[in-house]
């Protein structure tokens, strides 16, 4: 049961939301240019790095959704996004992805842990410095968005349809345009 | 040196925003609407909850500047804040803010330690639904502003007058207003 009087029927981050319009604008707009926006990283891409950061902070939400996410962006392939959660190093990517994704776990331990190293091996991959920027804060972010989704004890259904749905609605509409029907349909629980 | 090159003279977070002024924005409503924004919490208790995370995630940056608002919120009381970050326990603060601490800091450990107990104990002491909702975002927002800010490794100069000046300055006139004047002025990094 979450700790506060969250709106039923919303799981996870959305009943959050719609307790809270004011601070649920901010958060979507966020998400939309770090995971929607224009990019040379692919959405695909960015919402692996999401969904691995999130498995790392063990919030099922998160991982679900974003992963759900990532692999309508990438053809439905659902085994990449598990391989990628269980060893990346290994798993079907580049390896400017897999060196993002160190960077990614670095900052999910603490931003203290990044490493020059880190950063020149992502770079002798490709990486750009906008690249780099993004990573590190898509990897905050998911740290922000784990903590408020488990710190709530919101309702996280195991539904894994439900998640694969939706998964493909925010991959085709993105997170503002989706958020829009909960967040002035709901009435807000205080 | 910072990771990536980020523009010169923007020591913390500035130098970030500067760079990706399309994340500063989301970044700085959020952090507008949590700590400056109405709310039956006052400012300088929300400030005091965003230096006591930033302390424990061991961020410079965050936690001198916070502390500043902090206490320029709290008529300069420079000292209260010191003991905050160091006992809160024993620190001239409500009981109720002491409660919303102890969810603060389970939220910057790891968002599934906050306990109902630990939600009940700021209930009892007067806490509404919307304060422990919003305790719990400032300490996860924080989570992301520290491995923001230390995740790229940004310049964090060791002046604390020019901290308490700032400090002054954000106090008065809030986010928003105050980083208009770099995210227009400063040359775009990339």
């Amino acid at each position: 049961m979450p700790h506060i009087a969250l709106p039923e029927g919303l799981p996870g981050i959305r009943g959050a939301m719609a307790f809270r319009p004011e601070t649920a604008k901010p958060l979507n707009d966020l998400v939309e240019v770090l995971l929607v926006g224009p990019n040379t990283l692919p959405p695909g891409e960015r919402e692996l790095i999401a969904t691995y950061v999130s498995s790392l902070n063990d919030c099922y939400y998160c991982q679900t959704i974003h992963g759900a996410i990532a692999a309508a962006h990438l053809k439905g392939d659902e085994d990449l996004v598990r391989r990628v959660k269980a060893d990346f190093q290994h798993a079907a990517i580049s390896d400017k992805l897999k060196a993002l994704l160190v960077i990614a776990a670095k900052v999910q331990s603490g931003g203290k842990n990044v490493t020059a190293v880190d950063v020149e091996q992502a770079r002798g991959f490709g990486a750009t410095d906008m690249e780099i920027h993004d990573t590190v804060l898509i990897a905050a972010a998911f740290c922000m968005f784990n903590r408020y989704v488990d710190g709530l004890a919101t309702t996280q259904p195991r539904d894994e349809s439900m998640y694969r749905e939706r998964g493909k609605m925010v991959a085709r509409e993105g997170y503002v345009a989706v958020s829009r029907t909960y967040l002035s349909a709901v009435p807000v629980g205080r």
